[in-house]
């Protein structure tokens, strides 16, 4: 399998990479097994040896605590691909052995219903996320089998699979439902890619044709079962918080959880790829530009409010009571990534690479042992203590969460990276990701090698290197980002005519490759001011700092209190250097601003006479992702213009 | 009384004091009689018939509904005073008579515990808001006594508030509690000075004494009662709701609910002033200050956040997620008018002047039919519909509320507004309200007749005439207003040095005083910019316009969409012009500003490249308390300035 042969090695992510193999998956492990004593408790895996048989007790946590354990072998199977740990895979087949014994002999396999009683499986599709879980089964299985070669998770997850299959779909007898937290469509093409067995991918489309038909099927369960909720107060929330409000080809605006949304619009572009549903695919676009052009942060950050942790509407992204996510920017860089495995555009990759380094690592500390679940752009903390409508916002990052699904997601993620690296397309391999590292690709059954060295995205400059036994013809698709006014390409010491290669943001440098063909890139990179759309309302008068991908934020532990007072001048220099010594190494940019005096001002509240006056102030910015290792604060990433 | 003895006839509040009588007042009867069919029903007055045992049925409302018709009954008694309307008080009269019929053998009175069961009244002080429409019932009979002379209701009240003087107290087996929503502390003050009963006035230093005392009786009463709550999830909102946190004398932060602080405040003064409480009065001046320079919007509203209906801290003052409640700027109105009598200061009539011209008559339609309970500061109606932080809001007025709290707030201060013009104290009667008026004022026993004719708000001239039998020596102090920088006053005509007369923002004038004197004041008033402290976060790089007592705001009807894009230039020329045909006649604002070109952007959300383009724009401002009463749209108060 071509995607196992990515080996990362790279200034910036390797240190992730690492994190996640020492830190985030022997923490989680722990937890799951109640073994953190300064952490909620998690009991995840006696929710599994009860389900067993194999231990008394009540099930605990969240009705769907099953998926951080899912989530885990994701990750772990991510791991073991590229770092092989005979311990780790040891306790992970343990482990797997134990979700073997808690399966039910027709297939079933979810700790809280074989707990809770089996009569009553299937009943609250709306609630109760049976279906959600065994999607992120289902992704673990495929990862473990991928990474390991074992069969056993898989089989387990196919004989869910297809008592799934019995359960639900058009025939007569069968429930007409669908996953009220989406990401089972997206694990059955998994699925069916891994096995080749069509009535997954079959599934995967009846789950999506089938959502959002009238009568709406949430109802008819709720009626069915005599009107009882599992959430108080969840029905409330609508049929848009689940994106069950209308069929999805009709759907035009992301609305409702953002999660299960971006999970759902991924699956839409897999189940359009593989069955070449153009209608689908234009759905996806219109969902897409709907996001990226009007209801996202420009950390790529998902998710306006805390309320049903959802969309708002056009333009709506307030920086202080914001949701944004972690997992939601982790879904967008799935809804990404198969867009770009549909049709390779630049802007696809874009907005990836902008979750990726901004939106979703800021969801974790440096040390791997601090989890944000909300990612604000702005922060007072007295105002996240004493203003309820920031309750949600937290100044510092949590230990563990007792809805812990965005900890083993950023796992996940991390440990797939080099997955999101290059897309094979018609003879073409796209590189979508500058991260250092060294691939495998099969271009038309021909190995090649691809090797990335950059100090990225500290600067723009990439050497790539192609290893292959002899000769081969192939697209080599290299990214112009976004954000980028002055890109070189060199081919063996030889510039490329960009104007003339470049298509939808991609150079495409199209030839006989040899081994050992050298491509430099050259991506010119500066601290940009970047502006908001004039009807983001939150935004206007302010400009974000960003330099290549990354987007920088004021911290108080840099430029004092009261940062809402700063103004940054249209004309200031912004200057960047490298600090080696600073959050495990970053690039800081720093401008000559003004702060106000606010000492000068008085007590009042309100003046009718004289202005705020201002004085110079050094501004010193660090990148997003990074706030708040250090000692808390404010922050903010948009500031003042004058 | 000399409180019956003033007589508004006045361009702006007249208007008011007639829809009060002829809408207000009338459909609020409506309303509590269940005979509006297009609002929500109130069940007030037959509440008081089942308690009364002349109906069958449920108590049905808010468990405070009785306090509406002690509202209403208290804004009939002052309209009755300047309006005698047989018919009106032969209504009210009946509605007595009922609440007599209602009250027990033992003078206890509140309809939800008479229809529930008696056993249960004093159990949940906290919570059931007993004493708090005790209070509200006192109020309205002291009002209905000094109105019409008559004693009925001033009987059952007193008889009440004997009932509750055996039930509170510090003598053995009496409760050592207080009440959960203030307001009968200083109703007994009231009670107390039109009876002369001391008791009455200790009661109510009783419960202001015992509050915030550990350990807290409302933890005492919650455990004596088994625990049980009345509002799901009240006991989170924690002893600073509702101001019992600490002792009331050691409380130097405006914090929790912010109507029952302020209620609270008011009666502290009352009491400070009865007994002569220095360091009760010095809390006073704390709390007072707390609130006006660190957590008052610029229209007079307090309450930054609708959790707990209150105060967060200081500066945070957000105008769109804002809760400023009509009842509270009125509440805070009361405690102005205390301090004043406390201690002329202009500060406190600066601010009792802010609130009433703004954010109180905000809270009422110009056709006195609709109501706000929040009045924001900033108006985005989908965000009002689509972002859950905003649901509070109102983009339009409602036609009334389930918990009715403000309709009847606002017009028993209308009704009364009389009240609130002058002030005696030592020889000295100050004007603290400039409105046009005729009053009998009594100093040192003799009946001094004074006369006011002017167009303010609209304009800052204010012609005085004085009237009396022979001469008499006083001062006449004038209020010289704190958004004033040029004052001139004139008497007979001769021009006097405010320097050497004006002490706290009052010219005190000192002469014998003739029958006959004219006292022109000439106060110069334009529009100007009002710029926030530069820690208030939501307002900084903004300003308000204000001319005069009047705040002004940006209305989409006038303005279109998108106010947030609008600039003000520093240098713009604010004009002013009278309109007698918009919104019953304003002084309207117009300026040369900017708006941004919204279309030249393009669809991109975040740009590098380019700054939004501005064009010119005609801004007009109207305004703040009027609008919304032309076409529902956005509404902003702060501009942001360039």
């Amino acid at each position: 399998m071509a995607k196992s042969k990515v080996k990362i090695k790279d200034a910036f992510w390797s240190k992730y990479d690492a994190l996640v193999r020492d830190v985030v998956i022997p923490y989680q492990r722990d937890v799951f097994n109640d073994n953190v004593t300064d952490a909620d408790p998690s009991g995840a895996i006696r929710n599994f040896r009860i389900a067993a048989g194999e231990e008394e007790g009540e099930f605990y946590g969240m009705v769907f605590q099953d998926s951080d354990v899912a989530k885990w072998l994701e990750a772990v199977a991510y791991s073991l691909e590229n770092h092989p740990n005979p311990e780790l895979e040891k306790e992970a087949d343990e482990i797997i052995d134990l979700i073997g014994r808690a399966q039910q002999p027709d297939g079933y396999l979810n700790t809280y219903f074989i707990i809770n009683g089996l009569d009553k499986r299937w009943t609250n599709l709306h609630e109760c996320h049976e279906l959600y879980c065994a999607g992120h089964f289902i992704e673990a299985a495929v990862a473990y089998y991928e990474a390991t070669g074992k069969r056993k998770l898989l089989d387990i997850l196919c004989k869910f699979a297809d008592h799934i299959d019995t359960v639900f779909g058009p025939e007569e007898g069968k429930l007409k439902g669908y996953p009220g937290h989406q990401e089972i469509e997206l694990a059955l093409v998994k699925l069916y890619r891994v096995t080749g067995n069509k009535k997954y991918l079959n599934l995967a489309k009846y789950f999506l044709d089938e959502r959002g038909k009238k009568p709406y099927y949430f109802d008819i369960e709720w009626e069915k079962r005599g009107k009882t909720q599992f959430w108080p107060g969840h029905r409330n929330l609508g049929h848009e918080y689940q994106q069950s409000h209308l069929p999805v080809r009709e759907q035009t605006e992301a609305v409702g959880h953002s999660v299960r949304a971006v999970y759902m619009y991924t699956a839409m572009v897999d189940v359009a790829m593989e069955t070449g549903d153009e209608e689908l695919l234009e759905a996806c676009r219109r969902l897409w530009n709907n996001i990226v052009y009007k209801r996202m942060y420009i950390t790529g950050g998902i998710g306006s409010q805390v309320h049903g942790e959802s969309f708002t509407f056009d333009y709506d992204l307030p920086n202080d009571t914001v949701y944004a996510e972690t997992c939601a920017a982790i879904g967008l860089v799935f809804f990404a990534n198969r867009m770009l495995q549909a049709e390779p555009r630049g802007q696809y990759a874009d907005v990836m690479e902008r979750a990726l380094y901004n939106g979703i690592i800021s969801g974790m500390s440096l040390d791997g042992r601090g989890f944000f679940y909300v990612n604000p752009l702005e922060v007072n903390p007295e105002a996240c203590e004493k203003n309820r409508n920031m309750r949600h916002v937290k100044p510092v990052r949590q230990k563990w969460f007792a809805c812990a699904c965005c900890p083993p997601n950023i796992a996940r993620l991390l440990a797939s990276l080099g997955r999101y690296i290059y897309g094979v397309k018609d003879n073409t391999v796209y590189t979508h990701l500058y991260i250092g590292s060294s691939s495998e690709v099969d271009i038309d059954g021909t190995k090649v090698g691809i090797t990335q060295d950059t100090n990225y995205p500290w600067d723009g400059k990439v050497n790539i290197t192609i290893n292959l036994d002899g000769t081969k013809e192939f697209g080599l698709g290299l990214r112009i980002p976004g954000w980028c006014n002055d890109a070189k390409i060199f081919v063996n010491g030889e510039k490329i005519d960009l104007a003339e290669v470049t298509v939808d943001g991609y150079a495409v440098i199209q030839r006989n490759w040899q081994d050992g063909d050298r491509v430099e890139i050259d991506l010119a990179m500066e601290p940009v001011r970047v502006r908001p759309n004039p009807l983001v309302r939150a935004d206007i008068g302010r400009v974000a700092i960003q330099n290549g991908p990354i987007v920088y934020c004021l911290e108080e532990v840099d430029n004092g209190p009261n940062l809402h007072t700063i103004v940054l001048p249209k004309d200031a220099e912004l200057k960047v250097y490298y600090r080696q010594d600073l959050l495990g190494g970053v690039n800081v940019i720093t401008a000559q601003g003004e702060k106000a005096k606010v000492e000068a001002w008085g007590p009042e509240l309100y003046k009718a006479k004289g202005c705020i006056e201002y004085q110079p102030a050094q501004l010193t910015f660090v990148p997003y992702y990074a706030w708040v290792n250090r000692e808390p604060g404010e922050m903010t990433v948009w500031v003042r213009e004058r």
